[in-house]
């Protein structure tokens, strides 16, 4: 850990971390109610789950890892060892088993929540987000993996966007489940590993997963992964199938029909989606944002997916013997956070306290008073909350973004009008005391 | 850990966490509303830390622990100990510190978060809980003191909570150095204990508190607690001074007269609160609610306090030499929302979807065009999401507490007139698709 000389403590945040600002935070919570008005209107029961589980309640099932514990934040109490979630998909399957006499059947839940990933952090790359997650458990009917999709296009859709600006891709694990057929592949590691290389398409390109289905691919820094050992042929034959932009399996047929009815339109088939989830066992679903998003060097980068989803009809099998089939989605939030805050479009209201200077603190109690009457007309304002003399207390209001002070001294006070001075237009106006709220609210 | 004879992974949480269903969550999604409201009007900052710190930089300042990692989740990845946040003051003391040059000052933030303790969990006693923190930073002025305990009144308020419902206590860390002074104790080790021992009237009452004042405690289970070792009329002073009920410091005298200028007058001074934080120095708050709560076993139990603060001028000084004194308050919202939870004036209406049955899958768009028209006017429809049978469609309307559902067969189709069936009157009605939408109005 970073020391300075007198052995204090760091005042960094540990790689991976971040502290969030307002603008973010509101912007968030824009899409947290956008989510939670839709969730209501499509009948999901809102539910959350602790931040800890026992680890090997979820610990099978953390994406693209072989170890259990790889990649998780493990912590072990006096008896048991406890992981934080790495997703609200586990979760919700330990979930279902525990409640699933009292659940509804089909139970169709949503869950925002952190998670956390204890991987090697980079830029971009952090160790805990926030995810909003919606699943239907116990149906096995697709009309359930249709809804999912056009219930986050309305998401979208109500936060602002519109149709040329995100898509969802769609595939099924029946159409590898095919190609392992055609190709004879039927070992269960191979097909992971085939699976994981797959879903490496976008950030690899087709070339460097070529190398990751055959012998194995050294990256950038010299390491060496593993190949799924396949055959050129079948890597080719592979890269065909995945190719083809219509929908072959019954599963995906269905839910075309669905979305007909639905009239839903904003969607394209993409057999190269795979999602790096072993337990996925039908439809596939990725959100992909389609407008152009910087980095923090100020580049336009390939922003692709913000989450996605499928159907699993096992999961809650390794808990016993459920009737449990599922479907579910994920969006992670920040992300989307990121990307809306670069639409020029799209602006949340940062409300800033108008400043009620202090020219003596003996007259307070007619401070006080001018913050009520602004108060009780809710109104954002402040006395001034520190100690500082007049030009201390400009230099805050400017720094806070305050629309407005309020001068308030003695003269003023003798003849009963403050002086409101517009922060923008550096206007001053003086006034009496009941045209306060009206005058204010002209300048906010 | 539990494992069942197949070694399936447990179902259960661990003890200390649980799940929390809609209606809590949604009790606690109004409480948040409110408070946010507040925050702007009083021109807070909104800010989050994330749940992880370097655990040195947090370790030092947890309450009531001697050792910096005890009680605290911490894990070692390649080089560092980081710890998950066991309150927002000390993330806060070291955001500060880590911004200082770009902050305002003073400056006014709030946070809501989870934080986790590791501690040995019991009836009621939660490893990870919801705070709601509003801090002052680079201020000694008192009107922020006073002014946090008016906006947590105004707060509780908002919530539907009347005067008699709450209080907020108040006192001073300068009572406890002025009784010192006069006890002539000044090792901080014993002022320590001292303190820790008095935070504990509420739960053991004066003798026992007297006990750990003096040579120690032997509580029920036969654990010793070492006591502070004060003399028996060293214990009695403080007893005498500790129930005096006026405040006899200069900083409760000035904060007595601000909350006079804002007619605040729903707090009472209490010497004999503590709380048990080692870095206050001044003022010291604590919200309590005085209407009756009943635990897990329908017993009406003494809830006390949902959470408190106080004055902190030196804790940003542990990370350097900055000029950030500071006053705060937290909230712990779980408790709020349980207690509220209780009140039988207090309702917030879950919001359940209308079920249309399926007569037959073939004829899925009539329904999925009912179900367009219902959500289009914003009310929450669902076609049944499973697979059953109509006996089982309904099982599930009443389970997941439906106001309503569509039966609409091939029978109805013909004629164009969907039946509604009211799901608590029973009462049963064809109507026109174009009266849909105020049919079912006149029912949820």
């Amino acid at each position: 850990m970073k020391k300075n000389k007198k052995n204090k403590p760091s005042k960094e945040l540990p790689l991976g971390f971040v502290d969030r600002q307002e603008k973010e935070l509101l912007v968030r919570d824009f899409i947290i109610s956008n989510i939670k008005k839709v969730m209501i209107k499509y009948g999901f029961q809102y539910l959350e789950t602790p931040s800890f589980e026992y680890s090997d309640s979820i610990g099978k099932f953390l994406p693209d890892k072989d170890r259990p514990d790889e990649g998780v934040f493990s912590f072990k109490d006096e008896k048991n060892w406890l992981s934080l979630r790495y997703d609200l998909t586990a979760p919700l399957a330990r979930y279902v088993a525990k409640n699933y006499l009292e659940i509804p059947k089909p139970f169709k839940r949503y869950q925002l929540g952190t998670v956390w990933r204890n991987e090697k952090p980079g830029p971009g790359r952090y160790r805990e987000f926030l995810q909003f997650d919606a699943d239907f458990v116990g149906t096995k009917s697709l009309q359930a993996d249709a809804e999912l999709c056009i219930l986050i296009s309305e998401i979208l859709e109500n936060c602002g966007l519109n149709k040329k600006e995100y898509i969802i891709k769609i595939s099924s694990r029946k159409i590898t489940e095919e190609i392992f057929k055609k190709i004879k592949v039927d070992d269960n590691k191979q097909k992971l590993t085939t699976l994981r290389a797959l879903d490496k398409i976008d950030r690899l390109g087709w070339e460097g997963v070529k190398q990751l289905l055959g012998k194995g691919r050294k990256d950038k820094s010299g390491d060496f992964t593993k190949g799924a050992n396949l055959s050129s042929e079948n890597i080719s034959t592979i890269e065909t199938e995945l190719k083809k932009k219509s929908p072959e399996t019954e599963d995906l047929k269905e839910i075309l029909k669905i979305f007909s009815d639905y009239n839903f339109s904003n969607f394209e088939i993409d057999p190269s989606v795979i999602r790096g989830l072993e337990y996925y066992t039908g439809p596939i679903f990725e959100v992909n944002l389609k407008f152009d998003v910087k980095n923090n060097k100020g580049q336009v980068i390939q922003f692709g997916s913000i989450g996605g989803g499928g159907r699993y009809d096992s999961l809650v099998n390794n808990f016993g013997n459920y009737d449990a089939p599922a479907t579910g989605i994920s969006i992670g939030l920040d992300r989307l956070v990121y990307a809306m805050m670069q639409k020029k479009e799209f602006k949340v209201k940062q409300i800033k306290p108008v400043v009620i200077c202090i020219f003596d603190k003996k007259l307070m109690n007619e401070y006080i008073n001018l913050q009520k009457i602004l108060r009780s007309a809710d109104i954002s304002a402040e006395i001034y909350p520190g100690e500082g003399k007049l030009k201390k207390q400009m230099e805050y209001a400017n720094k806070i973004n305050s629309p407005a002070v309020i001068l308030y001294g003695e003269n003023e006070i003798k003849i009963g009008k403050p002086i409101i001075r517009d922060l923008i237009s550096g206007v001053e106006k003086s006034i009496l005391i009941k045209e306060l709220v009206n005058e204010i609210k002209k300048i906010i």
